[in-house]
């Protein structure tokens, strides 16, 4: 059952799983109003496998049988480089939302092997056949993964062991024969509503009297004592013609609580390897930010076509601060594109053979995305017009009362008429001016780690001694 | 009854008007469930005058009894200073939404005096009675006035009568003894919904052929053929906790269609006279971004508010790359402020002694805004997290299944308790993640002329001249 | 006397004071091939008061007698907006280079004023009458005055007893009965080669730890053990075609030394009082940062005029991209003449009643100045176009050989032979592209401290506290 | 004989040439004070064939024999990738200065053999074999090549006809059976007052009745009639203690003169062919961007190193805000090398087997290095600190006088005494605050084609009609 259909995966979620929405717990997730449309947009994922133009990308035959290409495990820059193409093409399908049901859950996949071998190297050899079974496991029954890594971390200036209470950070409360009990708690954790397992890996480096807090483990979404409580944002009750994204996609987020849950030996893959926990989670980030900057691709593609579209719907493609306008936007693409296709192709192979993107490019890639974002929102905002926000929406097309009105005073340059003015102001509207565009705007600064990490892992990648030594010897000293 | 009561002013609003909300006609606007916050909105202006710290600034007493501040012709930098005090005061109140009610029509009164007296000086004498009498009508009846001026344009890169229908900009179709009759339609209509009267200005400088469209004049809103489309964007329910401004504050925009509408003479404030057209357009402007720059200061009191509130919760506000990001916010917000004050002190007296701020530092302060305020959204939602976007909500605060969790959890540095935090967040999340940001960003770049109009304006008023005689002399040509 | 001749200053200069130029004594600064400029370029001062034109803003006339505006108290918004005016006069006369040997030396004079009245208050009433005393005479002898406040400081992250020797921050090493002897040195001493004194202040704040550090004072140039040591940065020979600014116009700058100089009591200004020092260090740039914002206008005035010049020489005046481009310059500038004229008109009143200019606006204003100097510079030089580096100069036009051939094929637009596009692209290329270009972007970035400095006293300043309470009500908390 | 040494180039030079500096013509440019400096850098590329660590990168062997790898035709991604590997190399030995003598006529060579099989393919064979032909000759005998691409225009906003005088643009005055005679004059020519030979190329697209001025060819540097009028900016004599770069390497410019110069036949790659006037130029312009991006890399490295050097030295380099600028260059550095070696791998191949880098990437690597360069400037200049225009020079350090104070108080941190921190301040200086300095930021901005080129060449290339496909259908358009 290495291939599984949609219908299948939405059966799996019905497992009696503990999500919360607005206080309230939700009985099935597949039919929830508000997660029963991040269900069908996880749907994408299980689709896309069985659509001839994407099954080759999607899916991978070899000695294991034929699987999703999220589990094959990357040898080189040309597996990497169909990774990120699957994923920009399953987002491209999602409408520039992510769909990330199995990207988070194979890089923390990948992440653990690379750990998995060091720790081996280190004297550490039980957690590499626990890896490589977890892997088979989630592979085999093509499973949907969520990941969750950040912990709530109260006071963010305190180390765990001096916070208010000692469950700021996930940590193992009691050492079982068979396991271990953990409590705490992540939050920002993507899909975990509608996964079916769930990895949990350290937020960062840990020091030696940090021991309870470097655990690392996987657990089936359902297991006992495990607690969504998802975030609302976005929920609210929309239109498709208003919101032609943000009305079929959505993904969930939930605090994630770990209520004294029992986690079995087979499922742990760090425990108390204070050493290892900061690798961990920054080898973890170096697949994930690789992830991240190939699902923005189609939001870049997005913003300097809207952009395009809606200056030729407005009239003033022509107008040359326009243009210049569009060529900042398609630089924009081009740049983040350019660098995430050469971090593939400068990957290096590290332990156990596994390619990892280069690390460098693909951190300076994420915050060049990451910095302009909110400029390139405001140029496409530019070139749309006030009207995103003070048309007339779908009724006013429908109404005898207002229909002709609308179709008369709101048509645009030849061959758009209102209406279709009206879709592409909405579509704009939708990606930049909603509750949707507020996601897509705090995504761009906060998910797979904010500025600050991205620029302070791309200052240690940076061979600073390579030019340090070249202005020395240019100064003579 | 030169001063109203909220009561008086929402009893006014019922009177038969012609405004539709998503297709349907709306009986009473001030029971509606979308358009009665607007209306509620809108009551800060009458209730200011009542309150004894708002009444010194809300009214002025004179020779002709005690009125709204707004409708007071300004005289000096002083007047035009206590005119942005106020500004700035009620949209404080309005928790950063402009009220506007009032700001924006006397801005086209004003800009109507200058005009009228220009008119008069060059042998058109008859509007400048018209203009002060329908001002003294204002003012003693303490109306509540929208301002309709960007026609419809349709391909914006042709001019009025070279468009596919001769109606995408409002024109005169028909003269008659008592008046004319127009037809047309204007978007962005900010307050219109629930004003007592609309002004209606020229949107640009004509020329010769196109007398019918260099047309200016008022009428009561429920003026027979005057149909009022609002648009619903920002109406979705809102639950007050997570959406602390938008919930209690909106304003409606309209497409304002005047459908063959009679306008008698008194209420005609220009027509034909197409020299005067483009001049009326900026004059209004002149004032407009005065006021504008004014009703923006409490916005970006709260971006660098929030920013310090949010980053204190975090327990990251000593961090250096934090204070750096706080400063930048106070800098932001200082320097419009500044420019903004400065332009009130170094203001012209021109015709019939009116006091006009400094066009130039207006501009400029407008543009500095607008090309800055992605930027600092980004900065806040960088202090605050993605939280923002993934934070459960109202309800897991307070159903007993999940609120331990979430108190236990998501508390933040000393003295920030979960639900503290969580209120600091939903203010960013409302301000700048949500619908309503989405309106701020728009608004940002658009409303009151976009970027374009206001680097075209600036370039025009900067002493060119000197600067070029200066260069030259230093260069010996 | 309290109004000097060129002449008499000159004259004043040849005192035996040690200036050392590349390594060797200098025996009359007026005549030296590099420092004579500077003395020229000084005299622009006293000249000015000679001047009709400037008299009334260059001179005060008081029950003192008549003696230049900047030994004036300065009493409200008007006197520092004259001084102000007055500093930018005499920087535009000097090409865009400021004049100094009486801005600098003021405005240490004003902040020792003002911490004299505040040690009077504390207790310590003996330099009060020192200061007083003090001013007079600069005053009355219509002298140029340096100020020397940055260390040379060693490791800059180390405290002044922290260092490999404890004379990185100069300090006094002996205490006589009638007055102390001091040693160390300062870097960056503007102007001191041709000033008549010298005014030496602390550059931080000190502890308890670092009484020894905490001494201020003033002393004539020709004292011994006074060792000015001149950077020769910027002084190859230069043609004034090919040089316009900087072949006639230059500032000297001192690495100067103290060489256990003796400083007799009347001159000691502040001596121990640790908690005074940091203030007297911050009091200092309150004023010398105005200053630093009121001498910079002429360049921002240049930068746009050179732009304006330059594109219409070159036939690009009515590009869109290049109107673009100027509308920038001259918001650059309207900002920071905005911003400092209103710095002067919000001033506050001090200690001794003297007024202090907005120091809050002052430092933004000096913030955005150099944050977006560099950036200026890339758009004049892009108006400009490569011939800015690659034209052939001065000769090239007087050969007989050549200048057929560069008359012929230099020409630029209408009215603009290739002499005069020549002469504006000298200027433009002396101004942007040459040392002289180097020593303005360096100016901007470091000149009256840098950017961190800034960026640190506009936080502090900055209202945080009402703009964070109005965010706290906002969120209910 | 297809590899020469230094000696022999140089003695190559000395052949009649009319070579013109500061009006005077030059006998022999080898030992002249100016050019002379500007021929030793050269010879970098003579050189690096003969050491044994670049022999493997400078030359190329195969059946033609071996020779400079510069004269390679591209075959692949490789190729271009070693191409640009060696003008990085060559160009860091030249201490951030590119040699340029091979890599801009190869970029013409390259672009006259695309130009040549699309003209045969038109029904014009005839060029083909001369560009062969002229190509191998290069090759063989190692030639340094310059480039007059552009021509000085008169007034920008005028066409080639339209000019006050008919030679603004390089034309053909006469046809003669043996060849034309061509009229005219082309600026910013670099490298040519020291190559053997100089291509004449197009400047820009042509209409029918510019036939004239559809015009490309080479000559000899020595041919009767072409005259180089030099520019001497940057020429003052330098210190290499204080100028460590630009005392030991320059460039020259000239303005080109051609006096009725006649071309032979087999010289003539271009004549009438209006079409493809405007072709060549841009095809020229796809290799010669290339180019310039590769020998940008040492000027990026050397300003992160230096910045890190010199923050080092300063004792600063911990500091937060120090931390995020050296980020800021790693990135600005890192952005533009992935791209360029993006480009390289991306190339396409095209007429007669040429690989040709990407377009589109290479012009928004050009652009962003472009755009960012003097944001990089001010930052270094930051780090660096004011000594960079204040601090005592070369003899200050050797005068008995003032060595010892130099010593004494200019130390910096650990291991940085006062001579090893002034020759990092001296090449940061030399860098960013000297008329090389001014040098390099007007390359940044205008070689190789100004912004608006660049911007305009990235638009066209850019793949609009895909996004835009992909915006309308999520908008259901």
């Amino acid at each position: 059952m290495a291939l599984r259909t949609p219908e299948q995966y939405k059966q799996s979620l019905r497992d009696g799983r503990a999500v919360f929405f607005r206080g309230e717990k939700v009985n099935d997730v597949t039919t929830h109003p508000v997660i029963g449309i991040a269900v069908e947009h996880a749907c994408i994922d299980y689709r896309m496998t069985e659509e001839a133009k994407y099954r080759d990308l999607a899916v991978v035959k070899d000695g294991a049988g034929e699987y999703s290409r999220y589990f094959h495990l990357p040898r080189n820059g040309e597996d990497l480089r169909k990774r990120s193409e699957l994923i920009a093409a399953s987002t491209r399908e999602g409408a520039t939302l992510v769909v990330l049901i199995k990207e988070i859950g194979s890089d923390a996949l990948l992440a653990l092997h690379l750990i998995a071998e060091r720790m081996a190297a280190a004297g550490k050899p039980e957690y590499r056949e626990r890896v490589h079974n977890y892997h088979r496991y989630c592979r085999d029954n093509d499973l949907a993964v969520a990941v969750a890594q950040t912990d709530v971390k109260g006071d963010r200036s305190l180390a765990p062991t001096a916070q208010d209470h000692p469950d700021y950070y996930v940590r193992v409360v009691e050492e079982r024969p068979d396991g271990v009990v953990v409590r705490g708690a992540k939050v920002h954790t993507s899909v975990s509503t509608n996964t079916n397992e769930i990895i949990v890996l350290p937020t960062r480096a840990m020091r030696a009297e940090d021991k309870p807090y470097a655990i690392a483990f996987a657990l089936p979404i359902n297991t006992p004592g495990l607690k969504l409580i998802a975030s609302p944002h976005g929920s609210s009750k929309k239109d498709s013609f208003e919101h032609p994204i943000s009305a079929r996609h959505k993904m969930m987020e939930t605090l994630t609580v770990f209520e004294d849950v029992f986690v079995p030996k087979d499922r742990i893959f760090l425990n108390g390897e204070v050493d290892f926990a900061g690798l961990l989670a920054l080898t973890f980030v170096r697949y994930h930010r690789f992830t991240a900057v190939s699902y923005k691709l189609p939001l870049l593609e997005l913003l300097a076509g809207a952009g395009y579209a809606i200056a030729e719907a407005n009239g003033i493609v022509r107008a040359a601060h326009v243009r210049d306008k569009l060529t900042h936007l398609a630089a924009y693409h081009t740049i983040v594109r350019g660098l995430i296709e050469h971090a593939a192709a400068t990957c290096t192979i590290e332990e156990g053979g596994l390619a990892v993107p280069n690390t460098l490019i693909t951190n300076v890639a994420k915050y060049h995305f990451a910095h302009n974002y909110h400029h390139a929102v405001q140029i496409v905002q530019e070139l749309a017009g006030g009207l995103l926000v003070t048309a007339p929406e779908a009724e006013a097309l429908t109404s005898e009362a207002t229909r002709g009105y609308v179709m008369k005073y709101l048509g645009g340059a030849k061959g758009f008429d209102a209406e279709k003015r009206l879709r592409l102001l909405n579509l704009v509207g939708d990606l930049t001016a909603s509750d949707f565009g507020g996601y897509q705007e705090v995504l761009a600064v906060h998910a797979e780690g904010g500025f600050e990490a991205e620029k302070l892992q791309a200052y240690r990648e940076y061979d600073c001694k390579t030019v340090t030594s070249y202005a020395r010897k240019l100064a003579g000293v």
